[in-house]
């Protein structure tokens, strides 16, 4: 590793990033505090100002209405064998449309266990969804339209079994650093705060 | 959506895509073929010639070595419920060293399952890694600060009781774009292919 990553101020940001999560670790309460380290990526050494949760929210539908792809998390009901892949979705307002084959390991995941966990953008820059996840055989033509439009594919056209599912969020987490795992909750049983 | 996703070159190369995966699709063969779409973070409307197994083996391991994060997912062994967390590690050539809190899910699910599917990168740039998982009570001084140093948090500093865990990679995968999917497996039984 460089030797610049063993000094500098970054590294002592980071290393209060580290005992700033403390408390909910303690508290072991969800084990999103688990984020923690520097970045190769990161662009200043100032920490920017933790963002309230209006401009979370605000940061968050622009990503569920702009992105293309999400990390989607799935598991064995069985097991405990983990899935995980990136697809891209539609944002309706308030599901994420996936389509992928219903031979794939997560549609058969998200059939059987009907959970999802889904992340959107970077490992600095998260927005973490948990939601319930509802298999649909086939959607109208405008949104099969607008699907293809915003991936870029068309699962109508395939002749592969493709399986629609759409993801409803019941709560959704946002972070950037350390100091935004304060706050991080932005919608919990479904609803917006801060509204 | 901005019209320009609606057409366009990158549209025409998407749909493309999707078609050029249908055969893995219907082989049902793992389901990494699920990624299909366009980016929005495409810098160019040319698709890049497909890397060799060689180049995805050096790039991979430049991830391995470089990288400070990874996307680690893991699964409740009974109910099939996901978890997914972004993680800093150290990579010592043959396993990413992770620590997080003890009662963390992540944690929990790695004591009980001792599996992990660990992404690094990005959707349109991905190493997706499954290995095998095994928990260390503590690490020998020289590899505890090369992980402070990497990561930017030492756990034997804090207070809250951390968990080690050693992640060795027995399947590995690395791809871009759609014309990446064939030749993605770069690792196979804890081999390396190509060498």
């Amino acid at each position: 590793m460089p030797p610049s990553v063993l000094s500098g101020p970054s590294r002592g940001l980071a290393l209060a990033a580290a005992w700033r999560v403390l408390p909910d670790a303690a508290t072991g309460h969800d084990g999103d505090h688990e984020l923690v380290g520097d970045t190769t990526e990161r662009r200043s050494m100032t920490a920017p100002t933790a963002r309230s949760t209006a401009e979370r929210v605000r940061d968050t539908l622009a990503r569920l209405e702009q992105d293309v792809d999400a990390w989607v998390a799935t598991a064995h009901p069985g097991d405990g064998t983990p899935y995980l892949v990136p697809l891209s979705f539609l944002w309706d307002g308030r599901t994420l449309l996936f389509s992928t084959p219903t031979a794939s390991p997560t549609a058969r995941n998200l059939a059987d266990t009907g959970q999802a966990r889904v992340a959107l953008g970077t490992t600095r820059d998260v927005v973490m969804l948990e939601g319930t996840v509802v298999a649909t055989d086939g959607v109208d033509e405008e949104l099969g339209t607008a699907f293809a439009a915003r991936t870029g594919f068309d699962p109508r056209e395939l002749t592969t079994a493709y399986t629609w599912f759409r993801v409803t969020p019941r709560r959704v987490q946002a972070w950037r650093e350390e100091n935004e795992l304060r706050g991080r909750e932005l919608m919990r049983d479904g609803q917006w705060l801060g509204e």
